[in-house]
């Protein structure tokens, strides 16, 4: 007895010889949503979908400490108002702690509590680390479990929380292991912010200067004229009112990242402007660590990267001075001592190994696109390094060690 | 600036609130063929992509260490004449080592080879524990490297090789960690089954039984006719001469399988009949580890699922015993005794978590259909065991100890 193929897909058998092909096309959907505030308890968006017996929902919350310590009670407070049966498994992470230990022992808490794997998604809050180590236990977890997600940095927000990349670091690499697997639902939730520290700010405003120089002019002017402000009020305030400039900033680096990735989800087209400042920065931060956070990593790439581009004649020399000025007013490095052109040539080697081969090396054109370079040589990274060894120490660094004195 | 949605997707943005809904969807295509030496110097298959460049290849070979102390000088031999620049990393596996560790020790050796990682796949040659780790190692390794197959176990070419799960054991959950991911091509070669042990064969045509018993009496009657056969040899011979029947058998079992997996490669219909024999089996195998292997495991559901389905009226008391009685002659168990009601009912209760709540359970119809029932009780297990324990342990069991003997 055989079944007849379902209309989804065909395979083939060849008459010859015995050769099968299978295909088959998975759909994939998310949703990502912006709220006031995620842990309204008038706000069901969290706990869907509801409870389809009727009884008692269950979830298993994976939390960052640091947010757990600041939000842990509100939190609590929503879940036990929606009555929700639930475990709080508070991890500590740091980017040293991004690896597969973390991942292991979570997923040892998540068997102990025990949960139908299909109804009832996990719960990740807190930062880029925690989305992407969470984000690799759900895609793992009898080889896949729903989660859903509330970032709680502005480089989750932003960026790890959007995109469907999840990863541990392995072996002195970066995201050396990871799987491409959307979380159900995101909840983007500003409001928590509020306790995000000074540098963490910067650090996800180097995201969205990313998502500017690339792509998004006037992106850029909103950062150029209001950057120490978003800072100093850590982007809150109501759309409304004096948070009007953050929100619109929140909101273009979102639209603006969906616009890149949604059309390539799986990166398998490998010209991804949306890597710009993702080139070195990889080598750079996992060489720097723990001394430089992922977007400082980045900014210090696109320092870099703005340099070439200038030396190329891609940027004018007027608006790399605005693009390094902006980076100091964000309070973000422009310079590391790490830039030497044997690392970067390793660091630009193993990019290639990721990249099929060519360097697809996204560069700014002007502020607002970006554009593909394939012929970077040892001498131009090195001479790049010279250029910005002038330009790139000479800002903002300075002025940050005078107020520190 | 802005750029233009490509044509591969959409997603939108609600203007009341801001609602982003990603949407995309992933083709998956990937190739298995049968063949009669996939090490011979003629074939090119394996090194396929051939290299872009027309420099050497480069290949990180994974290998079962049985297989590479039986058939490591031929693939040596191979690899040699088409002048791969290759690593051979050899593991040595089995159900216990199917763990984390394992994977962590192939991707320190990979990351000390370095690979390209679009164009140079890996290549994996052992049974189904190697095509299970090697598969996860593929999906995890920067998010996703190609990786060809070479299964060389009689479960590896009718199962988890034509399959894309992959997994590891974790805190003595079976597979509790993995992922669905396509091998880019299978090569299907019987020769190996001529150094795999008689256990190891009956352990795999346990799962061409299987597939015999939900949909495909032809297949029955093929194992009822030449079991013992098959196993004295090795299921090897011409398929023209006396390889015939054991030819028939492999390809019937693989196309059967794929008929089954190919509309259902994400597993999201959650009624597979290719569960059959899989619902109590993964208990019972970790529980008996390494007493019982997987194909053993999955026998003695079988046994019990058959005996169930007899006491409900699905299956003749004269089928039941025809399909117990070639259970027997296939030298596979139909009785453990660790078949008690407690431990049914908790691996029941954890499929019942797999499969979204309801059991969702496959019993045979007959011979060669498959139903799915959702009643099953604690009461009707304890009258199916104590059936079993009198049939199941009455046959061939018996005979093999005198034979010892
Ligand atoms: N998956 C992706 O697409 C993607 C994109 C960008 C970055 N990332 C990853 O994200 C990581 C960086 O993320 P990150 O910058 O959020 O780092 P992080 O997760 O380490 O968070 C930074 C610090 O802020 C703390 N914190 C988090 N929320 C807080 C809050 N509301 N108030 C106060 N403190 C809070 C954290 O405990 C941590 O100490 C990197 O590992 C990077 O690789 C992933
Ligand atoms: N991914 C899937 O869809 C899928 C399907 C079925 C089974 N599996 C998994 O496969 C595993 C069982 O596979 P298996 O039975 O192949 O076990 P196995 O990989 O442990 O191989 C059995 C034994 O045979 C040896 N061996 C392998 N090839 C040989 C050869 N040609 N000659 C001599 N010895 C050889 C091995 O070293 C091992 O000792 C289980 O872990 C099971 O979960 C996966």
């Amino acid at each position: 007895m055989t079944r007849d193929n379902a209309p989804t897909g065909l395979f083939t058998r060849s008459a010859q010889v015995d050769v099968w092909q299978v295909n088959a096309v998975k759909p994939v959907s998310y949703e990502i949503r912006m709220c006031e505030d995620a842990f309204d308890p008038a706000d069901e968006a969290l706990l869907e979908p509801a409870s389809v017996t009727g009884g008692d929902r269950r979830r298993f919350v994976v939390i960052d400490a640091h947010v757990e310590r600041l939000h842990g009670e509100r939190i609590r407070a929503y879940l036990d108002h929606h009555r929700v049966d639930y475990r709080m498994h508070v991890v500590e992470v740091d980017e040293t702690l991004k690896e597969l230990a973390t991942l292991e022992d979570i997923v040892r808490a998540l068997d102990a509590f025990s949960i139908d794997r299909r109804r009832e998604p996990l719960i990740a809050i807190g930062g880029g680390v925690l989305m992407d180590i969470v984000g690799l236990v759900a895609s793992l977890y009898r080889r896949g479990t729903p989660v859903v997600r509330v970032p709680t940095t502005l480089i989750g927000l932003v960026d790890a929380g959007v995109g469907v990349k999840t990863g541990v670091n392995f072996n002195g690499h970066k995201n050396r292991l990871g799987t491409y697997f959307p979380a159900s639902l995101t909840l983007l939730d500003r409001s928590f912010l509020a306790t995000v520290d000074r540098r963490h700010i910067s650090n996800g405003l180097a995201e969205v200067l990313k998502m500017a120089l690339i792509k998004d002019a006037r992106l850029f002017d909103l950062l150029e004229s209001h950057g120490p402000a978003l800072i100093e009020n850590r982007l809150q305030g109501s759309r409304w009112g004096t948070g009007r400039a953050a929100c619109e900033v929140v909101q273009r680096a979102i639209h603006g990242m969906l616009e890149e990735l949604q059309p390539n989800l799986w990166e398998t087209q490998l010209e991804r402007v949306v890597d710009y400042g993702h080139t070195f920065s990889p080598t750079i931060e996992m060489h720097a660590l723990p001394a430089l956070l992922h977007g400082e990593a980045v900014c210090v790439d696109m320092a870099l990267t703005t340099v070439m581009a200038a030396r190329r004649g891609m940027v004018s020399a007027a608006d790399r001075d605005r693009i390094l000025a902006v980076m100091d007013a964000l309070e973000l490095p422009t310079w590391n001592d790490l830039l030497e052109p044997g690392l970067l040539a390793r660091a630009l080697a193993d990019t290639v190994r990721h990249r099929d081969g060519r360097q697809r090396l996204p560069l700014p054109v002007g502020i607002g696109d970006a554009a593909f370079v394939n012929d970077v040589t040892p001498a131009e990274l090195a001479a790049a390094i010279d250029d910005l060894r002038t330009l790139g120490t000479a800002g903002r660094r300075g002025a940050v060690l005078e107020e520190a004195a």
